[in-house]
């Protein structure tokens, strides 16, 4: 494993990975497919918690989008949010920048053993996607098949062409096979668990 | 002005540039300066939403990181949040993505006439910048002085420069000869409000 230096010099050993290693003592498996019960958003935050502290990229999942309707300021206590609301989101939920790019990606899981079902994805999603990668945007999903325990980054390409021939075709989904022959695979990890800057490599050069 | 189309062939015109051109054909000066009691996030607002639709820029505000606490699902009616609260931003408000360019910005008013105080800026935004030009993105702030109704561009890299040093120089603010100099200026113009696109072109060729 490699060790990762702050500037100040300090080795910076997050406490997710500090855990891992203790286990890595107890049982190599257990820690492999330690991740199987945390979630794919959970799984990706830690791994861009790791990639920032280690300087490699910055990037974040963007807050819910909220409209806040009535806020309590009670005294020596911080505002309370009384009554607020869930809005659609205009983007995708993860964006930030690597080596000079720009990354914009969304994270969907599936229990489904053979396809990914277009419906987990919106239009807003799809027309966000054209938008960006028409700015020269390096745009993406990660879809976890979960049953599987497989990733695979897929570009947005490839999304928004299934997308549009959707209604021509009747498929309403995206093949496993697709993620294997367009996609890129990406193997869970220990640090960081979804190494997925290497595949974004691999799209990049594609 | 130019027109804009969407990719549908219809003519885009936002309900705000409607409204400026009626407002237009009553007295030019009125429109030019009927920003003043517009702030600046909703000029900032309007100014993405009119570089999206003309396909120049997709960039946008990021939501207010709420923490949630409890939701009512009433019957028939739209989830409810009951308590949330606000959280520490961990980012700047503005990212997203122009000409293969990752942008992160901040946005910030101050009614001094004569320089713009540290104190608005927090330290985890800093770090924040520092990081993301790193990764070679394009970063700065957008400083309105409202009682001068004068806006500029400033590089991260100068705010970095002047947040560091402020404890050994002590001033706690940058002078506006500063912004004069290291800054580019943006003029208010009626489509978008906020061209601060040009000023992005200046920094990168700077």
């Amino acid at each position: 494993m490699t060790l990762i230096k702050y500037p100040n010099g300090n080795r910076y050993i997050p406490k997710q990975a500090v855990n891992r290693q203790l286990a890595v003592k107890k049982k190599h498996d257990e820690v492999l497919f330690g991740h199987r019960g945390m979630a794919l958003e959970d799984e990706l935050n830690a791994s861009n918690e790791y990639y920032r502290a280690t300087e490699q990229a910055v990037v974040y999942k963007k807050p819910t989008p909220v409209q806040i309707v009535k806020v309590d300021y009670p005294k020596r206590a911080k505002a309370v949010i009384k009554e607020a609301y869930f809005r659609q989101p205009s983007t995708t939920d993860y964006n930030g920048v690597y080596q000079g790019r720009y990354l914009d990606f969304e994270a969907k899981e599936t229990k489904n053993k053979k396809s990914f079902p277009l419906k987990n994805f919106h239009q807003h999603q799809i027309d966000h996607f054209s938008r960006c990668l028409l700015q020269q945007g390096i745009c993406f999903v990660i879809v976890k098949f979960v049953s599987l325990q497989r990733l695979f980054l897929y570009p947005a390409t490839q999304l928004i062409i299934h997308w549009n021939e959707q209604e021509s075709t009747g498929h309403k989904s995206i093949a496993l096979a697709d993620f294997e022959k367009h996609g890129f695979e990406i193997d869970y990890a220990i640090q960081p668990t979804i190494p997925y800057l290497k595949a974004v490599d691999q799209l990049i050069m594609h």
